[in-house]
């Protein structure tokens, strides 16, 4: 019988599973809270319970998986399948992942970080199209991505695909990296806010965003993009400027790499067509003629199950 | 016997040539004129003359060699082996390279763009260490570039590598390519020499660039290095704002890759420790903390032989 495959989307808030066959069909999903009490010293033992009580409930065996694959933030050791500083995991210590879930449950593990997971997910079943170049951007709380080139992840010496600190305003915004002007600064759903309230200082004209603003009120990213969508001029503002930061980060990732495709995934992403076509505005004045005609961006198509998908695609990948 | 490589590096004015055993020592080492007249129609035929006479030189039999790489300016296509667009050659039309030069020789033969494979020889043999993971950047009448991920040359659809036309300055000097603020328009041979022209007019302290220029002399990059060297005022404004870009476009060269050496070749770099001890000032403040400690600038080491050895080792790829 074929084999099936594991993915784990490790989250600050929610545990993800699937079960997919070797070909990426997600044939069983479920979803655990992340418990990260105690220096989260309970998340690898949930997991491997949930794993087990799904395994006996579906009456399977672990001989029949080629094995598990599990997206996680912070700083993964991809050899020793080992994790540390995952702040929003409370791992401050350094997790021995991998062997723990091998000896609690005899299957083949492999981990990479969360961002690389997602984009090895929209790469194989999602808007990648499989193909062997492509390039992921994830627009969350920060923004994130992975990178696919000559069919493999790029992860350089450490820590490569570090999309939101692409510098795209050299004097700009201080980031949390202590650089200013990183692409997360002006297009992470943080990041877009702080543009709003930046340009509404300056913003005279009539425009419910600035009511809003001056208000007092909380808005969001969403709250920023559906205005825009709505005419609102200061709205539109501020979705010029992100996503002319995103179109040039775009440009250059496209002049150095050329993938066949820049997908754009995370929550800011909801913007759908709007974002697309302004981001593309930019990136076709930035990029280098070639790229320009050979470089596509897209919307990512999975949304959460990205994640999983990806995590059991690392798993093909186990001898 | 062990076998031997043979290396070309096709280049507008000369065609240089090596052999080289398959640990990439440079035995023997020629070069010809480049015969450009006639739309390039005896460059390919001149190669084969050269090699056959050079073979029989050294009394060695085309079975002696597991292959032939070339670096070739234009746009090659890997796969069949030709050449289009190369203007410096005068090869308006398509160029069947490995053809010709297979059914001449009867030597498997493999080709790719020129700054890939000096990349490829640096990395082999020169600043990369034999890593997998090494940006090569060449400063020359253009810049270019290539990149080594996984232990293999990122081609992305078509025009991965082209460094030259990262966009350092989205409003910036008009590029050859259309665009506005390609770092090529600033850190080439010609994109120094306008920055010093335009730096120079706004310039009112002495300065012996600024006599130069007034007296309407002929100034190139390297007077330019050399002026900055002794500290000529103007001079040294030239080469930061040249040299904060360049660490620019390597920040987020390594922001994205996070490769072990970023590797800083072609004419200009023979400012040496000058040059890039301001461009590694401007990079550390752009790039990320990891990438900071990870990725490390340096200068080339092969010279002129980076091309032919980087050439050869592509033939190391021939099954």
């Amino acid at each position: 019988m074929e084999k099936k495959l594991i993915g784990i989307d490790l989250g600050g808030t929610t545990i993800k599973f699937a079960i997919l066959t070797l070909s990426g069909e997600i044939q069983q999903k479920w979803s655990i809270k992340t418990n990260i009490l105690d220096e989260g010293s309970h998340i690898v033992p949930d997991i491997i319970t949930s794993l087990k009580h799904h395994l006996k409930l579906y009456e399977m065996q672990p001989n029949q998986f080629s094995g598990i694959g599990m997206g996680s933030p912070g700083t993964v050791d991809l050899q020793k399948g080992t994790v540390i500083g995952a702040y929003n995991l409370n791992w401050k210590k350094l997790q021995p992942v991998k062997d723990m879930i091998e000896s609690g449950l005899g299957i083949p593990f492999i981990i990479d970080n969360d961002a690389n997971a997602a984009a090895l997910g929209e790469r194989w079943k999602g808007a990648g199209e499989n193909d062997d170049e492509v390039v992921f951007i994830t627009l969350g709380t920060g923004v994130g991505g992975g990178i696919i080139s000559n069919g493999k992840l790029v992860h350089g010496v450490q820590a490569a695909g570090e999309i939101g600190h692409l510098n795209v305003e050299p004097e700009g915004y201080l980031c949390t990296c202590g650089n200013h002007g990183c692409l997360e600064t002006y297009a992470s759903a943080t990041g877009i806010v702080r543009v709003a309230r930046d340009l509404a200082e300056e913003y005279a004209g009539p425009a419910e965003l600035k009511r809003l603003l001056d208000d007092g009120q909380d808005i969001s990213a969403k709250t920023i993009f559906d205005l825009a969508k709505e005419d609102d001029q200061l709205a539109v503002m501020v979705a010029n400027q992100v996503c002319n930061y995103l179109g040039l980060a775009c440009a250059n990732i496209g002049n150095l790499l050329n993938p066949s495709f820049i997908v754009i995934g995370g929550g800011v992403s909801a913007a759908g067509k709007f974002l697309l076509d302004r981001v593309n505005t930019s990136f076709l004045k930035y990029a280098f003629p070639t790229v320009r005609t050979t470089t596509k961006l897209k919307l990512a198509q999975l949304g959460n199950d990205a994640g999983v998908i990806g995590a059991a695609s690392l798993a093909l990948m186990i001898k």
